[in-house]
């Protein structure tokens, strides 16, 4: 049993000097120092939702920029309001340190933490340090809702299935750093295209961002629309929609949108575009009705559409025999 | 590098089975299973706080009951709430599990959750489970603030400093538990009074309560008095006041509440009380002129008066030379 009480020392310190180049809305009456942060009452209903990342877990020091961390633990968070239609407010920052780390990298870890709050207009206004034996960072997110919610629950039947961005980047800028791509593929690890195909998807992955721009304009659609963010993987993450809205799907395989640089790595193999998580991007159940190019004009990024809510409980995907061998395996694997 | 995506297989599954025996009250409007929990908008200002319990820092699985973790991981939030006087209303809880950890125990961690939730009329709205090296336990929590709310700031000079309850219990509880005592003492061990004592210290540690009806009636006081809760211990915790305040303080050390067990256990060494942590009472600056009975009357719980404030930044303790033996190492290891 380590030392007890276990509170670390000059923790007070550090904390106050970590949000000190924090200048913080006027939302926030009271920031960082006391027991609790004082927010100003919310004129809309609040979101609220918590997110962690673990060393050895979710990330790797070997291969992960400090900053890039600090920034990527808020926007996992940012992203689940982007998935509600919402604004995010303010969060609160509990920090597991392990040996080994000094005040200077938990110091850059901020300076990303403190880029992707300012970002999306975030406050910092509280925080708690421990120590732990592995690097962990759990944010606590609030947000207010934009004029409706975009819930889980609310796809129908005959709703097109739309996704923005491209699938699977993130998912292969991981294999890419950690080394767990196939070797034939590195073979061709020297080519120009290549190198610029991999710096895409590693930035992809260890930068993502919040799709809250894209959220909030969607929450003015009437009906509102169902809507995921994609954390875990399409298949995954649309399952989660699928069983909160007692709805079936079917997906069509050669719909499914993927990176120059994605094509460039792995050719039409979708299987990381299906099954492979962490993109941020936005999936949304919407009535029919909507072409690509409106969506893409209203939300202000690309999308596609990748299929139809139908009715039933069951997930199909069409026409990707071929082309996923690999995706029941990184699905049993996930 | 552990798998990744680092989701736990029936992450969400497991979540609402965890939550499913939870009644919300009306103030949430979606519970736990979307990106984000949706709150009703909120009358009064909103107070938000992030707390942790990590295995091997805070607690040891040897000697701790796992529904009595649960309570504890809510209570020390609960306790930041009531140090401001406020009501608490909804949490989340991200808990880092790790290999040998059954569904069964993290149950039993959840039966003490919504035991401490119910008690405290908080709604538990959220979680997120991922993989960890030691078990963890991180609750954000929010709360409305009551009429005024107690700031670490307020103290003025000429305040009389009062505490609520008993002071050093915890932390004789956790060395009692830990084997952690001076051999000396454990040689009364087998006697009856020292095991009824052994018994209530232990349970002081274990299942703390957070003086939230104390809290809240001292935000009706005016001024709004200066507050913190007592989970650093005595000296460390008025030492933030102190900071925060700009002032100094006076303590008596024969005016330190101890409780009968305490005395049973130490006899008059104070080290405990002025040292020791995680006794979750209230400490307060309080304009002069309440006598203790009607602070005890007004705040519902037995009070304390155990110094003043003075001008200055020092903090002088009056009359524990002999006393406190261990203090400065206490404090030294903290």
């Amino acid at each position: 049993m380590p030392p007890h009480p276990s509170k670390l020392p000059g923790e007070f310190d550090l904390i106050a000097r970590l949000c000190a180049p924090i200048r913080l809305s006027s939302r926030t009456i009271l920031g960082p120092g006391d027991d609790c942060a004082i927010l100003s009452r919310s004129r809309a209903p609040i979101l609220f939702t918590i997110d962690s990342l673990v060393e050895g877990v979710h990330f790797d020091l070997r291969w992960t920029p400090l900053d890039a961390l600090g920034g990527r633990a808020l926007t996992v968070n940012l992203s689940d309001i982007a998935a509600m239609g919402g604004r995010p407010t303010a969060c609160v920052v509990n920090l597991g340190i392990r040996s080994g780390l000094t005040a200077r990298m938990i110091e850059q870890i901020y300076v990303g933490l403190r880029t992707a709050a300012r970002g999306a207009a975030t406050d910092i206004v509280g925080g708690n340090i421990t120590s732990a034996r592995q690097l962990t960072i759990t944010i606590a997110l609030l947000g207010e809702s934009g004029r409706s919610v975009l819930r889980r629950d609310a796809a129908r039947v005959g709703d097109d299935i739309v996704v923005t961005g491209t699938l699977g980047d993130a998912d292969l800028g991981w294999r890419l750093l950690a080394g767990k791509l196939n070797a034939r593929l590195v073979a061709r690890a020297n080519t120009k295209k290549y190198r610029a195909a991999k710096n895409f998807l590693v930035e992809r992955f260890l930068r993502p961002s919040a799709r809250l721009d894209a959220g909030a304009r969607l929450a003015r659609i009437r009906p509102a629309p169902a809507a995921i963010d994609l954390s875990d993987g399409l298949m995954q993450d649309l399952g989660h929609i699928l069983e909160r809205s007692r709805v079936g799907a079917e997906i069509e395989a050669s719909r499914i949108p993927t990176s120059p640089a994605y094509r460039e790595i792995v050719g039409d193999d979708l299987s990381h575009a299906l099954g492979g998580g962490e993109d941020y991007e936005l999936l949304f159940c919407v009535r029919p009705g909507h072409s690509e190019a409106q969506l893409t004009r209203r939300l202000g990024v690309a999308v596609h559409r990748i299929g139809k809510v139908v009715p039933g409980r069951r997930l199909k995907l069409i026409g990707a025999e071929a082309k996923t061998s690999g995706w029941d395996q990184l699905r049993s694997r996930s």
